[in-house]
């Protein structure tokens, strides 16, 4: 994607070639998955293979060692062919992530250890605002968990499940299990107008074990300002995730509108590309998907200069991170609703022909930016531009 | 609808519980239909039963005697269920008043009233774009008509059809047949991401023989001012679908919205309907429609002032309701996309579960905004504010 | 001004030549005045001379007879070429109404024939925001006012007052007094960005006697639905301010870019008048204008509708009339806010010399559009759109 | 400015303090010195006595020798203050590099080292739109120019000025003489809406000799992908410029509102800037301007980059670098036209009065992004994004 790409590219990452190649493969598929919606076994499978589910794993525990400007990097590509697996993708990083950021190195060395070697999918069943599941404690300490917990994307085909519940006091708790353990059941209910390969259907619990050592109580969700960069992480994903799909949007829009011949017939140009209109449209999708870019990656870099800092990260430098991340989300929101929203003005009425598809990155772009309303992450701006207050950490900021 | 509604509603004409049982029966299977896609057999059998087929037609000659404002209201109100079914029902009566603006009496008297004798749907093969359909005459003065025609909406399942041709001199006629003569066959095509159930599909012709009586020559195509009323015709009713499918989505927008119990989490707000920015979109929202609203009854008024004059009018009065009907039908398409594409943001993730299809507002708005581009429209809108020029006369404009 | 003019105009009503010429007059000096800002005595004089203080009068009591929507059609002419003289002149009329809907046939019948008869002017000393003003009473019942009020339009060369003071129970009490009265001194302190001749300065009070028969107790301040029309008028009457903002930029940036010569550099046109973006500039700010105008002339014929109605107005009937008026203030907000703003991109940098004084016009509505703020008026529209509640009644709704 | 600033601000360079100073000297008199326009005589020296007329300048030639990327951070923390005197300095460095880039090392090392000597200032009076200068020559080839340019910014006041003239074959000649010589007048007749002290008036020519050596004529203006730098370099410097007004602004409104007591009526929040419309604003405001940030700091650094290959950079590199500075460019014109624009619903109608003269910042914003128009850079971006062209050199591209 020449022309979407930053200016100044580093050079290439050793991931380089096998990310282009699973791109070109999701590529190939991606209307047609659409179109189907379910679950994208091969696709998962072709992730599972290609080693990059171990991208952001240390080294040292067997993984390819990317920093998160990097892990980012591979999930907007992903996100300009098929913004559903990369979701999945970027939510399984996010999900191994929570657990070093919420557990102790006891708890999360193995399980990223683990995870290389048995090469795991993670899949999710935290839903901090979802409160039907429940953990109850007997004698012994053990927990289990009874319940149903909706929008768990890539619970289903994962090998691990990261879970929340409310313990009698209310109190959230958050776990991991495989999700093979007995009671755990994901159904296959995601059926939605965008994001149709992102298996975020429910997952029910029936008295199923959860040992004192699942759980991350140590130091325990959002208890530090460290422990806080986990929404903030989540946040950052989404601003990729829209940003890709804006990118790819883009893409390709250019490449209908350069093998368009004819003009509007009261255009005086020679062929659409050099119409004066359709040339302004896309000088304003291009400004806001750099823009949105330029936020990104430096939200990117100052995450991963704030996850270096490890505990020693203070609340005050977690707000600048959240606020940059904040930036990075709100440009990538609006830029991606608008490039897929508007960019049918220069593509035209026979690009609506359903065999494009040419609407489901409006439809994903749609869904996806809905994750939690924009309307009040603009607030937190306000609040930080008018008030100095950075947002208060919660599982939205 | 109570609140979109017009705040002045002039008293119910006769035939407002038909347009409403109607609309009703429509609205039930909308969503189910627009999922199948393909022709909608029982809901054109439903107008053809009521009549309303007549609705533009002189009393005199057995129709209802609407007006245009009257008749496009009833479009509008239909577009706000079923923007596929009002887009046929206004192109019927589109096809019957272009016979009138490019015949003789003798011509579109006897179909206006075979028309209401008979039922006749009217379908359109007319697209002045397509050049790909030919007409030769042999020595007889008989034409004959080959070739193919894409985009033909509202074909399947007609009784007359509009056709278009060029002659061997390139020169553009326009002709009347029935459907049903030999040679003619309506292809079931046309499967879109919008505007689902138009049949807008390709209708081929095999020698079709064209009788002299059945071309509409004289005064012919765009030949006079009062000629020249056909595409402002056409683009008023794009405005009231446009508007229409606009007022639909608000409707939706605003049910959901009062059902829903929990605010947001960072909203101060008891219930989602007192949020300060939910309400802000519903004002944005209400606000381009009503204004959009505005200018389209003013136009619709100007134009049935425009056709009372009949051959009368001139080129400048019939320049002055092309702005009329311009500033309509940009006003119109701007609201219909913002409100279909924002909506979701006060309706918020669950909206967009796929049993819902709620994309279906946005997905025909713009496929049907399409039509012609808005950014010519607006240029037209230019060369009458700056240089007091009005539209050249054209099937688009 | 024939482009930005309505399409369908009415016949001329007779006191056109007069409004035409005092616009011409104002028009002359609108520059240097602006420039100057202070007390434009000797067009308030001509406004005097006209007759035109008594437009909105009844016939039966002297004046013109004009009804709402014709006086306002008055304000927004005189606005396109200054809109200083345009709110003296539109506030005059809101004054005068204001003791019809606030007082007793009594009160207001001598006032207004009083007002033909001397040729007053009447000004503002109500502001309910402001609490600087305080009425005792003595034992006669006769009440002394003291204090002070800022934001007096027109209270400097005025003949009568229209005064608010809060009670010993701070409760609003309004009154009309003779400017002249003793203790009464307007002082010339308005010196504004905007607005610049608005004489909108302080006024201050020393034990001013007011009579009883001088207070507009019964049915008083916003009592009844009729006597709610009160700030319903000021905002339409707002409205059409903007809108003659509006009107006078599009006309001036429309005069420059006629005389324009030469395009820029790499524009493909022979003037800047044929360049494509200067086009859509002329389109955007015309039809946001033509919009604001329908909705404009809609709320000032439903306006005429409810003072019709008098003290049979419902409060339901008032809530509608609101709604109507709401919309066209916040697109006339918009319309003239954007129009000043962008009307640049059109003139270029050359007219931006001070000599032409061509910022006035953004001056002008920034200034004026700020009385209440826009984001609760679009609230309001979407507490209508959403939860069908009329705005609740007060001096700015 | 605590909140407006990046957010990971690099420890301070060596002149930090002094620019402080500087600053805070220009904000104390900024209000009364746009009041009155004309000449800053005391503010020139000021800068001249700083020393920062030397900080681009090399350091082996006595300069501070800061790179673009510095030298731009104190233009724009000018242009918080005071954008006429940022334009000033600003202008100054970039005609001292188009002596380098258009010229010889024999010709711009003496005149750098000259200009820290001597505290030169250097003024414009170079305007490729402007034909009305001309240059003749004599048998022993030294040249004779005549004519007069307007829009020369800073030549009053200067000691060398930039000059260009067309030769008999309409060839752009540029020079370098000193604003002292024989036969140069600078006219004080720069009377502007914004801007108002940038000195940008006339300057006549009456038969001025220009010596062989000051024609900057190897390689010559535009002549090579570096020569070509100069252009962008001017670009960049608006971008920065723009991006302080609005800035500037923000700063300003947050004040305000921070000290405001009173909020609207109509708002459930105890001060305004708890209103979530306030809030929203402000994060819109800083939003856009925090974007703009981001793309004019990475074209700052891209054009470091490009400055340093020096007569290596191919076009093609030129072509990135200019699309990097059209991004912000762009993208500050909106920042800085929304926030001057708009920052006055957040300060309200009391923010108006003439003694703040707030509306200085929409008035410098304003004219000075019309030095080029918007329009057309966005077609540029356009043009990149669809069709891989970079801008064609130009003195605007």
């Amino acid at each position: 994607m020449s022309r979407a790409a930053p200016l100044h590219d580093d050079s290439a990452p050793p991931w380089d070639d096998t990310v282009a190649a699973l791109a070109e493969a999701f590529a190939r598929t991606a209307t047609a998955r659409d179109a189907q919606g379910g679950h994208a076994a091969h696709e998962r499978a072709l992730l599972r293979d290609s080693g990059l589910l171990g991208l952001s794993t240390p080294s040292e525990l067997g993984g390819l060692g990317a920093d998160w400007h990097a892990t980012l990097g591979v999930v907007r590509r992903f996100a300009r062919v098929d913004s559903s697996l990369a979701h999945l993708f970027a939510f399984h990083h996010l999900l191994l992530a929570t657990t070093r950021l919420f557990g102790q190195p006891g708890q999360w060395q193995p399980w990223y250890a683990d995870s290389i070697r048995h090469r795991w999918f993670w899949g999710n069943a935290l839903n901090p605002l979802d409160t039907q599941t429940r953990a109850t404690f007997d004698a012994h300490g053990r927990a289990w968990i009874d319940g149903r917990k909706s929008f768990c994307s890539g619970a289903t085909g994962s090998d691990m499940l990261l879970v929340s519940a409310l313990d009698p006091d209310d109190r959230l708790l958050i776990g991991v299990v495989p999700t093979a353990r007995a009671g755990i059941v994901t159904l296959d209910d995601w059926d939605n107008m965008g994001q149709r390969q992102t298996d975020s259907g429910t997952v029910t619990f029936a008295h199923v074990p959860v040992e004192p050592a699942e759980w991350l109580r140590d130091p325990g969700p959002l208890s530090t300002p460290f422990a806080c960069l986990r929404p903030l992480l989540a946040q950052l994903i989404l601003a990729n995730l829209y940003l890709g799909i804006g990118e790819g949007a883009l893409q390709e829009a250019r490449a209908i509108t350069q093998r368009a011949e004819r003009p509007w017939i009261a255009s005086a140009a020679a062929r659409p590309r050099e119409d004066p209109y359709v040339l302004a449209h896309f000088g304003d999708f291009w400004l806001a998907l750099e823009g949105a870019r330029a936020l990104a990656d430096a939200a990117a870099r100052a995450f991963d200069r704030a996850w270096a800092r490890g505990t020693a990260l203070t609340a005050a430098e977690r707000g600048t991170v959240a606020i940059a991340i904040a930036a990075a989300k709100v440009a990538a929101t609006r830029a991606s609703l608008d490039v897929t929203h508007r960019m049918f003005e220069v593509t035209g009425a026979r690009s609506t022909t359903a065999g494009l598809r040419l609407d489901r990155y409006w439809r994903n772009a749609r869904v996806h930016t809905l994750h939690d309303p924009v309307d009040y992450k603009v607030r937190e701006l306000g609040d930080w531009a008018l008030n100095d207050l950075p947002p208060k950490p919660s599982f939205y900021s």
